[in-house]
């Protein structure tokens, strides 16, 4: 492999940027980022759902979720819906639906459900009110606890608390670790760049003076 | 391929659940995360390295990101450096640091640092005070902004402004997008599980009435 040369983009070189190609470099910058559709549903029984890259663990006990809503200075169904009802749900994107989940992100009026435009199937569980996408493998029930205004920059953090959680059960491990590559879950990185992670392997819970070891 | 068994795990099972499984159960849910190193000084020139999974993004115009720190009832040594300077470094993982990155979890004594435990190596850039690992291909440096109190579990969000970002110039597409791939960069799921993103593609912007297409 030839050196490489290492690049410095400034914090004045991107503020020097267009819009376009400063929120392509800043997305790209955090890692690879979680691959979801949130479905919501609002009180007239119109449904929604939206892509989102922000899914975050915030804590097993109880267990919360945490998600970064965009600001809503133009309509923001799934905003307004968890607002309004309180529900929402989780689903991981596979790989089958990559195309159909990316399209949910395109400016649909209101009076039109992603589910029916990209080709998604509703699924309603356990009588929660917000649905599933049937086609996801690994999917959960939220309920909404609260949201905290980033002032900064006017998006919303929205914080849940996992309900019911549903998956095939060959992906879960004897320790309760969740194999998500086995229900061809995807990431994403940036604002379009989908990947299919493809396992290494698990590590060893570390200690000091002890080394790691690979578990499986 | 046989079909497999939906599980269902409910609220009340997950309760029911040891603490170290419900942890494992809760981490892998939100879908593949990102994999970063926090680089960290305190006032007394201590350095510190931790492996973080909650790297998010929170905008461009600012340059945001945000992350997730778990509850400081024990010594937090990142969280405590950081509130004491106001600066930490972001360094994604790749895939041939990721053993002696996932040993940065180990808790050490406040006196040692993880660079020096882990055989990782201290690099200072442009008189930023935190410390970049050298090994990381894509790293970046951040001011913080502010702490928000997750007060339902006791855990920080910590908010950070992005200043300089270094990496391979290779990496950098026309667009802006960065192909984080190109450095190897790695994801993980759960509290251990590391994997490697192989790249599907990328997606046109989505609009109704238009057929997407992969554009590399």
């Amino acid at each position: 492999m030839v050196k490489d040369n290492i690049k410095r983009i400034s914090e004045e070189d991107f503020k020097a940027f267009d819009d376009r190609k400063r929120v392509k470099v800043i997305n790209s910058l955090s890692g690879f980022k979680s691959a979801n559709l949130i479905g919501t549903i609002n009180n007239q029984g119109q449904t929604n759902l939206s892509v989102v890259s922000s899914v975050v663990h915030l804590g097993a006990s109880p267990a919360l979720i945490g998600m970064v809503i965009r600001p809503d200075v133009s309509r923001r169904d799934t905003l307004n819906n968890i607002r309004e009802n309180g529900e929402f749900t989780i689903n991981h994107i596979n790989e089958e639906i990559v195309e159909k989940a990316h399209q949910t992100s395109a400016r649909y009026p209101q009076d039109v459900s992603e589910f029916n435009a990209c080709k998604l199937t509703e699924e309603i569980k356990d009588n929660f009110k917000a649905p599933f996408v049937a086609e996801s493998k690994i999917k959960f029930s939220v309920k909404f606890v609260r949201e905290i205004k980033i002032e900064e920059n006017g998006t919303h953090f929205i914080i849940g608390e996992i309900k019911n959680v549903y998956l095939p059960e060959s992906c879960i491990c004897d320790d309760g670790h969740i194999d998500i590559h086995l229900a061809q879950t995807v990431c994403v990185s940036g604002l379009d760049s989908y990947s299919k992670p493809k396992h290494i392997g698990r590590l060893s819970y570390a200690k000091p003076d002890k080394a790691l070891h690979w578990i499986k």
